[in-house]
């Protein structure tokens, strides 16, 4: 099916609408009309091809979320009406160890990304949610819950399973103590998350300026990392640090943060970490870990998560022509906290 | 009371005979007559003032085993006569969290070290195992199990204990897929403890001559770190991987080798660890993690699961007069796998 959206045709010229091809739906295919999609920091990096890996014309977006149009003869999870979302991938093997546990994320011969990747059928290049319409197979489209905001929800299929899956993994609840670094799309649905599974969450940032706006999402702490007193006080007092800063840091005024045990987990795909000392790591029997997205049954275990606790990223709508716009705000972290795209203004576009 | 032991005056020259006073035992103390000291990498660092906190005349030494000649009025757990044991610590404040939990390694306050600590009553400069004779508080001192040699065992208490306790931590035991880097005091230990907790174990190598060593120690395999194919092919199939090159070192090489959840734990004091990448850490979920000694349970724990399962360092003896020339031999690596002092010939230095 023919379908429009928005294009970068190399990396150093703007997106710009794009008129493309949508495969024909399989049998356990939905299509989906697409109705908003997040802008992810990765969107902006995967159009610049900062990653050397793009292949043009390339359409970002994984922060899908929309309503069902059709379906292929056998799929039974959707009906036509449906709203579904997508988030970063849109298929894996099926039948590695990773994928049998729902780890899907961690396929053993890599997912298909959303956007990037190449279809496991066809060979073809994946192109992303920065479109009027897509088409995936039934089991890696997530069911949105009734009365979840689907607009403010798009980011949660990227920012918020990124942030909710190692929440989990560390088996933060009532009593947990979390630290989060970096209050973009990421880190504020970190404290959001955190702050809904009962952990006592503190934000970390360079200045005190952030306090309002800790406070606001619902932390209980702020922490200036600029502050030597306090971040001395604080010593052993987290289990858990995410760290969602999207460049090259350093790690070690951090680390001592950590109680026995505790972990500063890095969520942002950032190159080299600038080195960390073994001094914290050996003493206080401390770890450093990456984690990134979820699995499909632990992101539809957010979705409804997020529905029951009433949990929505703060989101600044835009047009779908405003991209640019916005691709130029999110360099200058100009954004609370994420960008959606309206995609009903796409056919004016 | 009066005793002798080997110390250094300052970080430039030899270790030499040198004659000092041990306190007169407190309640709870037993003075133990030190039969075998073993020979640890630290003791070299502390004597050349390497960490830039040595006080000289320093007497090193930390993998102490000897026989118990006297006891305070208050002791209970040994009498004279008794095979005991002290490893790297003396003393802890014994109240905090960490203490509580038998983890005195990690105590709040700090533990006292064995050697360049400070008594917690008198705040005198604790003076470790070169020497004839030790006073200690029963708490610290281990119970050496029947029929485990006393010579040979000196080293379980630093070099033991260091690789044992991240073993127990990260639940080793049979089908854990076991990496060790570093076929050293502390990694030749790491080899044979894991392979008696029934792991599969695989010395990493960056030549294929370790091969006949790996086999000696009861490794399953050998896996030479240079061989890039045999690295690719590796990959994903590590749950832990002990780390115990006692210089700084790229880890880079080692992470993809790293299944789901799998972490690589660093037991060497090194300083900073070149920049590792975010992109292993993040996309396999992978982990960092530094580990100190254990504690006085798990210490005792080890030293009867050693005896149980017949597992000793191998050592090379030496005279206390020799202790230099040791030293020298140990910058090169020229030891299979660890010195150990009798402390007999002492008396004839």
């Amino acid at each position: 099916m023919k379908t429009i959206g928005f294009a970068c045709t190399s990396a150093d010229v703007p997106l710009e609408p794009f008129t493309f091809e949508r495969r024909a739906p399989r049998e356990n295919d939905i299509v989906m009309e697409i109705l908003f999609c997040g802008v992810c920091h990765s969107d902006l990096h995967w159009s610049k091809n900062d990653w050397g890996w793009t292949v043009f014309p390339a359409v970002p977006g994984h922060e899908i979320v929309g309503r069902v149009i059709e379906i292929g003869s056998k799929v039974t999870r959707y009906k036509i009406g449906d709203h579904v979302a997508v988030g970063c991938m849109v298929d894996s093997c099926q039948s590695c160890d990773q994928c049998r546990k729902g780890e899907e994320q961690l396929c053993r011969e890599g997912n298909t990304g959303t956007y990037g990747g190449f279809d496991r059928f066809t060979g073809d290049y994946t192109l992303g949610g920065y479109s009027k319409h897509l088409v995936v197979r039934e089991e890696f489209a997530l069911r949105m819950p009734d009365g979840l905001d689907l607009a403010k929800a798009a980011p949660l299929l990227c920012a918020g399973i990124t942030t909710y899956s190692p929440l989990r993994t560390w088996n933060v609840g009532p009593g947990s103590r979390v630290g989060v670094i970096g209050l973009g799309g990421l880190g504020h649905m970190a404290v959001k998350l955190a702050v809904g599974m009962g952990a006592h969450v503190t934000v970390l940032s360079r200045t005190a300026d952030k306090a309002e706006d800790a406070r606001a999402l619902g932390a209980n702490a702020l922490l200036v990392s600029s502050d030597e007193e306090a971040m001395k006080k604080a010593a052993s007092s987290f289990d858990l640090i995410i760290d969602t800063v999207p460049v090259k840091h350093d790690l070690n005024p951090y680390m001592p943060l950590l109680d026995v045990d505790g972990t500063l987990v890095i969520v942002g795909q950032i190159g080299p970490v600038a080195e960390p000392s073994t001094v914290p790591l050996v003493l206080g029997r401390r770890r450093i870990a990456g984690s990134p997205i979820g699995g499909i049954r632990q992101t539809q275990e957010m979705l409804d998560f997020c529905a029951a606790k009433n949990i929505l990223p703060d989101v600044e709508m835009i047009r779908m022509d405003e991209i640019n716009h916005a691709f130029e705000r999110m360099e200058k972290a100009d954004v609370r906290y994420r960008f959606v795209i309206d995609m009903a203004s796409l056919a004016a576009a």
